[in-house]
């Protein structure tokens, strides 16, 4: 039986907001367990990108990232966020460590091609250091990782932090025994999408099966979900989505969605 | 015996343009010893700050580090700078990690007092997490350090990058043979200050002793060879001023000024 490891996802609306965020990680520092952070951070790289003029253009939700955005979001990311959490989970007595992919070649990626869009330096990753997050997970140092890689061509790239949170979790799941936690603005998966008090509080593959016939689940949590059930094929334990700042009982299974390979 | 360490400080003017900072770190790469990088990048964060209308303060080339010019200096130097050395040296096969002074404890420091002057997030080092950066030495992983630490209370501190590199040394040196080398714009300690030809090659107590007394030694080096004893004093091997693009034979001691404790 492997030890337990977390690895949790939080979005841009909880990065953004001091408050929130400092509590949610003095929860996050009580999670006794080994454990990974992954953020985003897309608004405050936007707010950036609209003080410095650089244009922004999304496409699907996904930035288009032209040499000055990659400034920008590697400023943002990896270093404002980034240094900024490491510093308050230390002032929780949570011995951090801040990386993007390309220190210690921990998530390492290649520029995204699309036959006819082009992201600019938009990054898919081919593979995860697990070695090298397991050698500092085992020294009792919790990782938390920007949403950027690189590929080790000198190039940095700006890579989606749901894939970071997924592709960690599926690499480290031969070593650990892996929940992946995504956070984002709503209490779970919902019944009805205005309606947060119709969380679905378990999903394996045949409710999800039926839920998706029955046309009763908001068509944007379909990717995540099918994200959700590939991390559980590749070894991933479970899976839970819900709000950040339930995290304990996110953990516990009291709130959120829980996602199980069953 | 202790195995051989070099810690090597750049200046902002090497990290501004692009083409001297991929020589030098190709050159840096080929260092076989364990190694440390320490980077400023002054200049770039004064440009951002322009661009954003940040106005700097500077005092006795200090930067007044308010909370806006803090953000700025940790995107600036923490993301940019620090993660595309990282990135570069990834490119030339040498496996680096980037950190600040927070990540994994490494440099702790505490917001600077002064009588009369209001530094702002300036902070001075209290230690250094020697079990820490030897830990990662040894599994031969350089270290890029960025100029930002942090006071364990959750703030981020703007730090002197020469003081770092100092503090490094002396704190690494118990467990290396620790040759230090600050890089600059001139090739070294010069007889003449306006004549790059005049270095001195090799300066020891005495020696520096009598270039004072007969005012043969530029004002503006002596702090920096004051700190050089200070770091021979507390153990570091030997300390080596010139410049990045003579990388090579500053270390066989062939440019440059050597400051040895003799």
């Amino acid at each position: 039986m492997n030890k337990p490891l977390y690895i949790v996802k939080i979005g841009g609306n909880i990065v953004d907001d001091e408050l929130r965020l400092s509590g949610f990680l003095n929860e996050f520092s009580s999670i006794q367990e080994k454990k990974i952070l992954v953020h985003g951070g897309g608004k405050l790289a936007t707010r950036l990108a609209e003080q410095l003029a650089v244009k922004q253009t999304m496409i699907d939700g996904r930035r288009i990232t032209d040499a000055e955005t990659l400034k920008i979001v590697t400023m943002v990311y990896a270093g404002y966020i980034n240094k900024n959490i490491v510093a308050l989970l230390q002032s929780y007595q949570c011995n951090a460590i801040g990386l993007s992919g390309a220190d210690g070649n921990a998530i390492l990626a290649h520029k995204r091609h699309h036959p006819t869009i082009d992201y600019g330096f938009a990054g898919d990753i081919d593979s995860v250091n697990t070695g090298f997050l397991g050698d500092l997970l085992e020294k009792d140092i919790t990782i938390v990782l920007a949403p950027i890689t690189h590929d080790k061509q000198g190039q940095l790239l700006n890579t989606n932090a749901d894939t970071i949170a997924q592709e960690a979790a599926k690499g480290l799941s031969p070593l650990y025994d892996v929940t992946l936690i995504y956070s984002f603005e709503k209490s779970g998966v919902l019944g009805d999408a205005s309606d947060d008090s119709t969380v679905i509080k378990k999903i394996n593959r045949s409710s999800y099966h039926q839920l998706k016939t029955e046309q009763k689940i908001f068509a944007g949590m379909i990717p995540k979900l099918d994200n959700a059930f590939e991390a559980l094929n590749c070894g991933v334990n479970k899976v839970i989505i819900g709000k950040a700042e339930e995290l304990d009982s996110l953990i516990t299974g009291t709130s959120g969605t829980t996602i199980v390979n069953e």
